[in-house]
């Protein structure tokens, strides 16, 4: 399979668009990743496009990707639209890379683009309910119901946003029981998040946060405060890809993709790795890299634990050793390896099918020293981490890519 | 890029499947597919799943295919979810295909699956909707209720089943117009493919009927009657797909694919070939082979004039000569260039998401001469054509695949 390489990278703002499309949106993205590659929209070869809730936000199915590009004038070429929940975005990029990697095609556009806010709230968190097995959602609340007549009102979908938060709160409380993890731990990953998000101007929220703040904000499930969650937002995010050949003829910092790796979530037996460490593993064994060669992550906080846990299963410290991490400072801009310089989900926000191209995007500009007052200095070698949904406790799709300048 | 070969498929009979699930529906069709080629589900490497309208249908957004697969007890692997309205399953086939092409995986299953009848009529006629630009339609609602207060009402999206149809019924208008061609034309067509559907154990309806039984059957929009327009239906359809070089150990007659080619729709300037022509020049291109070679096609006959258009722009005769095609009897199960033996989407049906599988089905069974009662003597070169969605009165995806033995 031949070399490919990130050479532009463009995102919205994140944040509350109520009177933008999710077509605006997708088009300023659009744009920004052309021109700051220097290809223009003519030259495209083909588009993946990732989107997770346009179906319920808007009734736009089908074909969410055509009639964005369309309006560009961006036609006749072929046009994938992918859905992987939380990981819509980094499946489209992933097959962006693919087109490229087999030789097919040699340019090709990843987008990623979400509205979530509706005027009506409810929609919205419908629409993150379908990030789970409906199904399987409508029937145990039905249970719940017959077994506790005061429990189990509302609308299926609609209970999963919280669902999701108290799935993360528990497993937090776990960490904390097995390894002495505090809450404070999880404070401290907010709060670096929040002022990293205060550096960049593409983030939702750009206050900068102390630990205090954090925990003073007001519980969602215990330990989660509501500065612990990634919020509701609307944005989009595309990044243009080329064969490693090519790159040159466009820019002299081409970002090179050294690994792809798609997953899904399965049922586990004893001793099984998690999703996480599962797909890290065959990332790092393609990129021929290890955890200790990485200056710098963009990973899924969807809450604020999330972000420990995923540092452990990524190899960034031993399990069990997360809060020791943020103790030492490791995960800072200044640290030894800096995760989230973005503001990460919690504060550069997380509106679900632009995050993985968003990810892409900020290692792209930290990798070529374009981050700004965000930058980590010096960083060679970067890492996304996209996570998906959810099927009885993993994530339904997880991809990690490795990148290098 | 390597080839890559089909070795094993299977469907559920299109139709109104009221009391069961699309999980249901799809795991019949996979298991079909896995035990038609004797791999097991623990060798799948990745799944790639098109899937049009469940969102909007039954709320299940985002992670399709990983709720069906789940619960087969196939997780782990990479999971690529995709939606192009129509042409979503051929879209997924595609994705398998580059896969195995890229070099990336040996063992990879396409899965098409789509759930369309619902309690409540008007939610399918919305999911249906949505397979165009929602908003630009909405804009035009607005426009037309506001120019003819007696005009307009209902829903936006709602509008458009009807409105698919009255533009195939502006296109065959046209070409009667243009060429000569007549309203019996296109009821020889719709009763050359019920009456192929009367022959397949998976058609939505069995019944032969002549052309004077389509010419009988309620108007929907002169010169469509009900019988030239493809039915509401439920299904799922699903294929494994392999390298070339492996295919033999499992079995003594792979399927080729000697072309997968995706396009979607643009603007045309004067003179620009149309999207079919346009693609299937290219897909012809790749195989190394022309119009003259296929010896039975799979085409998107979502009304009876499409099958008659889309045989001029697969090259099957020439412009304008649709008519005489079918008062030769070319395109029937006897003719020089059988069309639709499997029922088409008039008979066969056309559950949206299932289609594009369906049709590479069965190809697959017509090239190995396992077509039963429909078969094609001595087809060994056949053509599948899967289009989908409209933007500005072009297909929005398209793809055509061209397989051999």
């Amino acid at each position: 399979m031949r070399e490919v390489a990130v050479i532009g990278a463009g995102m919205t703002r994140f944040g509350k668009h109520i009177d933008r499309s999710m077509k605006d949106l997708a088009r300023e993205a659009i744009e920004s990743a052309l021109n700051s590659s220097g290809v223009s929209k003519t030259a495209l070869e083909a588009v993946a496009v990732g989107n997770a809730m346009a179906g319920l936000i808007t009734g736009q199915e089908c074909i969410r990707g055509q009639v964005v590009l369309h309006e560009m004038g961006i036609g006749g070429i072929p046009v994938i639209n992918t859905e992987n929940a939380c990981a819509s975005a980094a499946t489209a990029f992933h097959i962006a890379w693919l087109y490229i990697a087999s030789g097919m095609y040699d340019t090709v556009l990843a987008v990623g683009m979400e509205k979530l806010f509706h005027a009506d709230k409810q929609r919205s968190f419908e629409a993150i309910g379908s990030a789970i097995d409906v199904e399987l959602m409508q029937q145990t609340l039905e249970q719940m119901k017959n077994a506790t007549p005061e429990g189990g009102e509302g609308a299926g979908a609609g209970k999963s946003r919280s669902m999701f938060m108290d799935f993360y709160a528990e497993f937090a409380r776990d960490h904390m029981r097995k390894y002495g993890t505090t809450k404070e731990h999880y404070a401290k990953i907010a709060a670096k998040n929040h002022t990293n998000g205060s550096l960049n101007p593409h983030a939702q929220f750009q206050t900068p946060r102390t630990y205090e703040d954090v925990l003073a904000s007001p519980t969602i499930a215990d330990p989660l405060t509501r500065m612990m969650c990634s919020p509701i937002g609307d944005g989009a995010a595309a990044v243009l890809l080329t064969s490693a050949d090519k790159a040159r003829q466009f820019t002299s910092k081409p970002v090179y993709i050294k690994a792809s790796v798609l997953g899904s979530g399965r049922d586990r037996q004893t001793g099984d790795p998690e999703i996480n460490e599962r797909v890290a593993r065959k990332a790092y064994e393609v990129a021929g890299l290890g955890p200790q060669d990485i200056h710098v992550a963009e990973v899924h906080d969807a809450s604020a634990p999330a972000e420990l846990i995923i540092c452990e299963e990524l190899g960034f410290c031993q399990h069990g050793e997360g809060g020791r991490l943020i103790d030492e400072g490791a995960t800072l801009l200044s640290g030894r390896i800096p995760v989230n310089p973005s503001g990460g989900l919690l504060a550069k926000g997380h509106p679900v099918g632009a995050t993985g191209t968003a990810q892409i995007a900020e290692i792209f500009w930290q990798l070529r020293g374009e981050a700004g007052k965000r930058q980590v200095q010096g960083a060679k070698v970067g890492l996304t981490e996209n996570g998906g949904g959810m099927i009885r406790g993993e994530a339904a799709a997880l991809a990690i890519h490795v990148l290098t300048v």
